[in-house]
């Protein structure tokens, strides 16, 4: 009994320390337990934040050299990983990429445009000298404009949970070095996948190029070639806003239908029907035309530049006929712009995104009014984006081309 | 003695009252006598000046239809006449030309010059829409710019005596029906050739394609083809003058020589001794072209768009390898207008002739301190002027090419 007794007093001072503590220190105990578990917490969800997933991604095989694209020229993989959180700064290795001064910004993509200058990007161009438009390196993902939600940002301007349009890759999430290709999407009572078209880079782009690089007058005579794609449908209407009286050209009788039923073009012409491009316009501009919106090049030009006016002014925006020739068409008639004293600017948007708040002033009252409307054609799924894109050098498209990687 | 008497009476009586008539009025008659020999003689002298004068004219035989101008394609009659004063208002007979309501102003052309654009005019164009710039007409006497004294006047602004440049007809006296397309003289202590190039159409040309359309900035790379032309030597001297580095090509070793120590050029090349223009251009522009004064299309142009910089801006004057070309040379690097934001301005300097008064301004005291040359090809002669106009096409000339109709 006395042998169980000591046992049991040595056994009280071993817990009566502890326990004293505990009476007198139990409030701070709990708490640094309550500072424990969250920091666990914190860690398990960095880790699995930091745990690499799956990124689907489209890469370009090879250089496509003087001919049309094919889906084939593009393949989607399903071998890439990322994780979706940026490292911490003092993590990061000290290269180039994730040096602490570039403001890194990881993005979930949601849209990606087709857009006619990617097929440009398929071989080595030198000289466009803006991020937007360098060449692609064939066994990498593509890039092109996009949505796409931010989930981590190292840029003071956008943090997670943003939605922003601007150059992205063709892949489910993108790390994304040059935060200044990227726009903050502030109005979202319209459709998200508007930021690929109307109110992004194609809306931008007949924008400038129409009201800046045109100089467009009431009355004067329009003419838009790819009449129905992403930019052109838009020139059609601001002409008509303007009060121009406007044709346009384009590849198939439905896209003439909604050229003139859709759009409100005064008319149109589906210029695969047409013998003689020259006898074309000549009937449909008897005084001639003020204003070219060049989307196309090669024979329409030539066409073009015989029924010009004096004075006139022709936008170089695309010229999507020469992309995939071997040998671009010589254009023959460029007397004509001496003759007829005309001005002919190519431009890229990039050089324009300074007026890019003026637009969407202008743009936002117009579409919620519905008094611009715009025809998009959407495809589900990164893995029909290579057959999206090379549609578009068919004209299989109808309306602005939009590739959905994700809803949300 | 009676009788005698009687007929003397009576021839007194005769002449009496003329004789008193004469004491009492003599002073008057005299007057009057006076008035009547001046109106005859000045009738003597409107008779002179209304006599007809053989009047030499150069004559376009056909249209030159995508050939070579040829010295037979234009010959010089000597069977028209022409009254040296214009018939007086009342006796002009109410048709178009004629009418009270037409200016005219006859002429006596002292130089004439010869400038690419005539070739143009050889042939059947249309949609020119200026004066200046209408198709000859076959079996008529050609037009051109040149510097010429007025005769007669029925313009309120010109008058006899005065001198002007402007456009006229390749004859030795022209009535001119359109006076707002001459500009009257004033500084005489210049050459009055020189109203046919560095103060006339050829400069303002200059002027006009330089500093308006190319809008210059200091340290820019200029290329200027065909630049030992009427035109060209200008531009060089203006791109130096603006601090610019300037580059220019021509048909002849000797005329490489006057552009570098005559017009100081930095650099020249004979593009006839060039197998590959693009090759060319690449070594003198290492950097790529800003600005290009274009006065000859084609192949030059090509290369020339290879090798621009980003919004580089072209001055489109003029393009005289292509004239005489049954079919023009298709121009295949158009894209480059896009890839690089270029700016094509064709231009015509009719417009531009409201900046006549700032160009004198500019050049005069140029000219006076000798800072900016300018080097002429006179030819004498207006039997001279066809050899001298269609030797332009074959790089013949020598600098600036007028013809001497007459020295005063």
């Amino acid at each position: 009994m006395k042998v169980l007794l000591v046992k049991l007093r040595k056994a009280v001072a071993l817990v009566e320390r502890p326990l004293l503590l505990y009476i007198r220190f139990g409030r701070s105990l709990r708490q640094a337990d309550h500072v424990k578990r969250y920091c666990l917490e914190r860690e398990r969800e960095r880790e699995r934040a930091m745990a690499e997933v799956s990124n689907k991604q489209v890469i370009l095989r090879d250089y496509v050299v003087k001919a049309l694209p094919k889906e084939s020229d593009l393949c989607v993989i399903n071998t890439a990983t990322i994780k979706l959180k940026l490292p911490a700064e003092t993590d990061q290795p000290a290269d180039a990429v994730t040096s602490s001064k570039v403001q890194l910004v990881l993005l979930k993509n949601l849209y990606l445009s087709c857009d006619p200058y990617q097929r440009l990007l398929m071989e080595s161009v030198q000289g466009l000298s803006v991020p937007s438009m360098s060449s692609y390196t064939p066994g990498s993902t593509i890039h092109g404009y996009g949505v796409a939600k931010v989930l981590d940002s190292r840029n003071p301007d956008l943090k997670a949970g943003d939605l922003v349009w601007g150059t992205t890759n063709w892949e489910e999430y993108s790390l994304i070095t040059t935060p200044q290709v990227l726009f903050k999407i502030h109005h979202t009572d319209i459709p998200l996948s508007y930021y690929t078209g109307i109110l992004g880079m194609p809306g931008m782009t007949a924008y400038v190029g129409f009201y800046e690089i045109c100089s467009p007058k009431k009355g004067e005579y329009v003419f838009i070639s790819a009449a129905a794609g992403a930019v052109g449908q838009l020139v059609g209407q601001f002409a008509k806003l303007m009060g121009c009286y406007v044709v346009g050209s384009a590849g198939s009788n439905e896209k003439v239908d909604l050229l003139k039923n859709k759009f409100g073009f005064d008319e149109a012409f589906n210029y695969k029907e047409e013998n003689d491009l020259n006898v074309a316009l000549k009937r449909y501009f008897p005084e001639g035309i003020d204003i070219y919106f060049e989307n196309v090049g090669g024979k329409t030009l030539d066409a073009v530049l015989l029924n010009m006016r004096l004075h006139g002014r022709i936008s170089g925006c695309g010229m999507i006929s020469q992309y995939n020739l071997d040998k671009p068409e010589g254009v023959i008639n460029l007397m004509q712009l001496i003759y007829k004293r005309i001005r002919f600017h190519g431009f890229s948007v990039p050089d324009h995104y300074h007026l890019y708040p003026k637009f969407l002033d202008f743009m936002l009252p117009h579409i919620r009014q519905g008094k611009i409307v715009y025809v998009e054609d959407i495809v589900e799924g990164l893995e029909n984006g290579p057959a999206a894109l090379v549609g578009l050098f068919k004209g299989r498209n109808f309306g602005r081309q939009v590739v959905v990687v994700s809803h949300d």
